[in-house]
């Protein structure tokens, strides 16, 4: 598969100019061969917009995603976007993201489980559900969102289930540096799938944000990264040494569910 | 508290030799001001002895442990050391670690519970479980040996509990530059404790080790790291900023273990 990252300072509170930015994205991604276009945590209405966000959440079948099922239709390529959902209550919205296919079709809405620091939890419902991966292309896919990646039990999780490739959008500022050059290559590798991680760059109402986009493979490889400032990252991903890496790292196999209690009543 | 590892390519199937160099090292490290010593796994007889092991194999208080703690008390500095345990009864033995401390008590004893690879499978008994932290000049401390960690369920394990310090003897060759290079850090800023991390250098009967030995800190950086070769690494673990860090890297409060019962199911 090959997948693009679209790493990208986007315009705050500014749907219709994201949307518009992403035509011209996905139409470079599709030139290139790319089947999946990955964009960063709540991409669509921006993540430095605290007293708009409620205002900017739109349900999962909302207009722009209905807009953006178009554009994968019309390119042929698949995007994994994140956005402030919409709270079936009227509670706080989700810090949410979807996946498109390239006939328009929604494979997976993820909700963020792990919200970070005080603005996201004065802003967000947190979701309830690690979601089972879903299929596409031959490929099983789970979706992440930024902080959660940075707990080994999410990504295990997803692994035990079967996913060989997690995506996740991400909001990550410069003092985080571990999170894309540690953390994200060591879930990777300990749990034997792809990683691909695509985050905001520039200063987003006075945040700055690292850049540092990356994928990483199952023998701990970053396939590619970028620096800070806008980019579009194109990785190829070849499932081909799979049987090879898995001996090497024989993760999966090789663990002791009995020995681990601790983790799910502590 | 200022620990030293001995990275070592050590005298395979030769106690005698190896307790002569231990006294040595031990003189060395009390001279620096180290409060306690950090050995490889099955650093007493080596690694690479898969005809000797069960012969070399002692009880936890057996001979070579009486004068280990000998040493301990004589020198004033604690250590942990890998060997092969004699199993109760009569059994492969175990792939154990030892902590003696200053006054020569035996603080803890740990089986490894994650057998790597075919021959550890075939010499040995694995452990049964992961060993409560111990207290020794006010640190938390608990014990793992090589693969263990690289099981992100391990450390965690040991962090709910309380560990501050992580000591693992290993034995690692070169193709698992990965472990010290990513997965160690890794562990010591996912769980917000120190992991010193002890590894074999040079060959032993043909069996070439990476040497690589080094400790991370809760923030994910490594405060030292030795090439390959002999030698003694001093590092001063400092907890002074640990509200810091654990401000940065709230992982401990973030955990939603109601979605992570796949993890002991699986």
């Amino acid at each position: 598969m090959r997948l693009a990252l679209w790493q990208t300072q986007g315009f705050p509170a500014d749907i219709n100019a994201n949307l518009l930015a992403l035509d011209v994205q996905l139409r470079a991604a599709a030139v290139a061969g790319a089947q999946l276009l990955l964009c960063p945590e709540l991409w669509l209405g921006g993540y430095q917009v605290p007293q708009q966000m409620a205002a900017l959440a739109e349900d999962a079948d909302g207009p722009s995603a209905q807009r953006i099922a178009e554009l994968c239709r019309s390119y042929g390529v698949a995007v994994c976007y994140g956005y402030a959902e919409r709270h079936e209550d009227g509670q706080r919205p989700y810090n949410a993201a979807q996946l498109i296919d390239a006939d328009g079709q929604r494979l997976a809405n993820y909700r963020k489980t792990h919200l970070f620091g005080a603005m996201e939890h004065e802003l967000f419902t947190p979701g309830d559900c690690l979601q089972a991966p879903v299929e596409w292309l031959g490929w099983r896919i789970a979706l992440l969102i930024c902080f959660d990646v940075e707990f080994p039990e999410t990504v295990r999780t997803h692994a035990l289930a079967g996913a060989e490739l997690v995506l996740i959008p991400t909001a990550l500022t410069p003092e985080y540096r571990t999170v894309p050059e540690l953390i994200v290559p060591t879930r990777a590798v300990e749990n034997q799938l792809f990683v691909a991680y695509c985050n905001h760059s520039g200063v987003e109402n006075g945040l700055v944000f690292l850049g540092g986009s990356c994928v990483a493979a199952p023998n701990g490889e970053r396939l590619g990264v970028l620096a800070g400032g806008e980019g579009l990252l194109l990785i190829d991903l070849d499932r081909a040494p799979r049987e090879q890496w898995r001996a090497q790292f024989p993760y999966l196999e090789g663990r002791r569910p009995a020995l681990y209690g601790a983790l799910v009543t502590r």
